[in-house]
């Protein structure tokens, strides 16, 4: 069955890309709250297609944007996948950076150009095509359940309560997400490990109001001043974060993950050159590879104080305020991180400022097993797929819900992703390749068939 | 002859009102191109004003926003009087702080409210009112020269080269300026030093685009990092400015200023509740006034990065960036420490990342002398004004084209200013007192006719 369903996807190609403009043009930006309305039409829309398909399928109310849920008519005795993805997407912003308009896709040199391209619709869109080419041959061969939530950039924090709720319904052998990339252009890879994430935000207030900073300069603490100081602790000079305990849980890199690595293509110089940077910048003792996958982090997201507009303005800011975000690495608790990182501003902050902070998601590393069946069976999936054997990769990204079916669901998941590393993903000009794009439905569907076998 | 013209003064005041509101309504922002014309018809408006009253004014082409010069009827025997002024007025953001619109003039609790309100055309106007006094009552005793700038809150670019150009046009025995304050409520002043200015821009740029911070994060040089590491060791733990030579040549305080000072009327546990501060913070050894008057300062004014929409955006900006001015106090060189500043921003910015540095004006501190005829005739002007005999103070703002009077020119200024601490200048809701209005203009009056003295 399986080659029918793979020669109706290739058969496909074209009207495939069709609809996944359809699904790029809806502005699913989950931060914004102005988008609130695009998001539950988002949502309707992918649950009208599953519906259509023959899944029964529903958009389901959480405390903030909706979650679609669907499954397949599933049959005792065979294994059941949760597959999770995401709908929402990233801000464009800053819009005059982006060739073509960021909701009007658009297709250029063998890449559909829009946001979300890549993260997530068009790996949510690859599987799509591949349950429809199964619901025309027969018949899913495997018991689905789907879960595309609308929050993960904005750090999944409704999602925790709804995976418990409904821990019955989303129940299964093994969870499947195809939101990471491969490790390059003809390298396709299963990744093992993600980075968690600590998201604050801090603001220091001063002064009720701006002043002038002739007359105040000088007799009055400056927030801009005292936010600089403050981040500007957060490296030493070797750039390791000094919030204190940051290292403390972190399982150190394995020798054996330390020499795969360094026999990965990688040409750092190259790497640097597209991204038109000067030179290399991190943790001292790391290599690059090993500081975006298995390294913590801490990085200032944003930063916005006083006077932004065209030239001089001489005023002590009354507020400052920074986004700050920490990529944290097994066995890094979350928790623990984001308290001692407020603690320890509170504790350096001046007297005469007001210090407050915001969380705008955690989320916990993960590592998951690299034996196995199901890990196998993907293995060979990707192969029908890509038409060559995966590797085994980690990413530096975060995706919170791993970590969540972990705990509320005791399963590991798959991450088979389609993206390349230079797909611009949160940036302008995001894209997905149109062969990647293929070839993930074509794995989609294997794995399908593939994860039929993963109890046997 | 001057009892006449206060006479007339005290019967119009209510009539001024109504002028300076007219003044008001331009909204003259210096700093922001949109405001071009409106610049150019404020010039226009105040230069009518002065044709109206007999004397000879003329809107002059500079390299950026127009000046407005004029001349009464110059007689041999009379000494010459060069009043400076400026028509420019700081952006009024933020705009949701206004009680009422900034370019809606508005009085309230016996002041008027609007941007420009006290800094500087309500003063302006005070002089103006006083010569249309003296010319309705048999013309003004002295030559007086005006000249009336649109660019002294961008820093006075073009200001040099216009008064050179025209220095036979603008020479006279001394200048005055009121663009200062009173100490206090019914404590009137004369200020004699003011701190100098150097305005700075930093912009740090990394990857040519905003990228993810989990793919990337420790791999590349992150801006907005870097940008608050440089920022955050320009002060040491005594709040201390640590640009190399920064006080190499400032001249300590002298001892009769310090217990002249510590003498006046000032409630720092007051100053800092109106400003809803928790606690003082400053340079150490010096208190609030010393700091603000006589010490050099230097200020974040505003910060630019990434993401500042609401929530989260997990980015590695592209671009990070912040406006930073630095108070100068005698006999500090703005070039010297604008060129010590970049200097060391530069060799302390990793190499991987690009450091650009635009400069938004430069001014050197002033001291002119508390001896000679003209202050004493100043002094007993402010009396006659004010009912009041004047303290000297100094100020912590910077008034650039004082020290080009003295240099270009070679004679000094009378700071004689009307303004209060409380009138929110370079703030929301700046306000002028309605009674120091008045008494400004009795005392612009008064130094009129007193000034006629100043050689005998």
């Amino acid at each position: 069955m399986i080659d029918a369903v793979l020669k109706q996807i290739d058969a496909n190609r074209e009207a495939s890309v069709a609809g996944l403009k359809e699904l790029l043009k809806i502005p699913s930006v989950s931060t914004k709250p102005e988008h609130k309305d695009d998001l539950r039409r988002c949502a309707a829309w992918i649950a009208d297609k599953l519906n259509a398909m023959g899944l029964k399928a529903q958009v389901k109310a959480t405390g903030g944007h909706p979650a679609v849920v669907a499954k397949n008519e599933h049959k005792a005795g065979r294994p059941t996948i949760l597959f999770y993805g995401h709908y929402d997407v990233q801000p464009p912003e800053p819009m005059d950076k982006w060739l073509t308009p960021p909701f009007e896709p658009t297709i250029r040199d063998g890449a559909i150009y829009a946001r979300g391209a890549v993260d997530d619709k068009g790996q949510v869109w690859a599987h799509l095509q591949a349950i429809a080419a199964w619901q025309n041959n027969g018949g899913l061969p495997v018991n689905l359940t789907l879960l595309i939530e609308g929050e993960e950039e904005i750090g999944s924090d409704n999602l925790e309560r709804f995976v418990r709720d409904n821990r019955d319904f989303l129940k299964a052998d093994v969870a499947l997400i195809s939101d990471t990339n491969q490790y390059a252009r003809g390298l396709p890879a299963i990744t093992y490990g993600l980075r968690g994430l600590v998201y604050n935000e801090v603001f220091i207030t001063g002064a009720d109001h701006d002043t002038h900073s002739g007359l105040y300069g000088g007799a009055i603490p400056n927030p801009a001043n005292i936010l600089c100081t403050l981040l500007g602790s957060l490296h030493d000079a070797d750039q390791k974060v000094t919030v204190p305990g940051f290292y403390d849980d972190v399982i150190p890199l394995s020798q054996a993950e330390r020499e795969a690595w360094a026999k990965l293509p990688f040409d750092e110089a190259q790497f640097l050159h597209e991204l038109k940077l000067g030179g290399p910048m991190g943790e001292k003792g790391y290599t690059a590879i090993e500081r975006s996958w298995a390294r913590p982090t801490c990085d200032i997201n944003g930063l916005t104080s006083g006077y932004q507009g065209h030239g001089a303005k001489t005023i002590i800011p009354s507020t400052a305020s920074a986004k700050v975000s920490m990529r944290l690495v097994p066995n890094q608790d979350p928790v623990k991180i984001v308290e001692s990182f407020e603690r320890m501003l509170r504790e350096r902050c001046p007297k005469g400022v007001k210090i407050e902070f915001a969380r705008h998601g955690l989320s916990a590393p993960v590592l998951v097993s690299r034996e196995g069946k199901a890990m196998q069976l993907a293995t060979e999936a990707v192969h029908d797929g890509f038409g060559k054997t995966p590797t085994l990769i980690r990413s530096g990204g975060s995706i919170p819900v791993v970590g969540l079916i972990k705990s509320t669901l005791g399963i590991d998941t798959l991450l088979v992703g389609f993206g390349l590393p230079d797909d611009r993903v949160h940036s302008p000009n995001e894209k997905f390749d149109l062969d990647a794009l293929h070839a993930g439905t074509r794995t989609a569907a294997a794995l399908y068939g593939k994860l039929l076998h993963m109890k046997s």
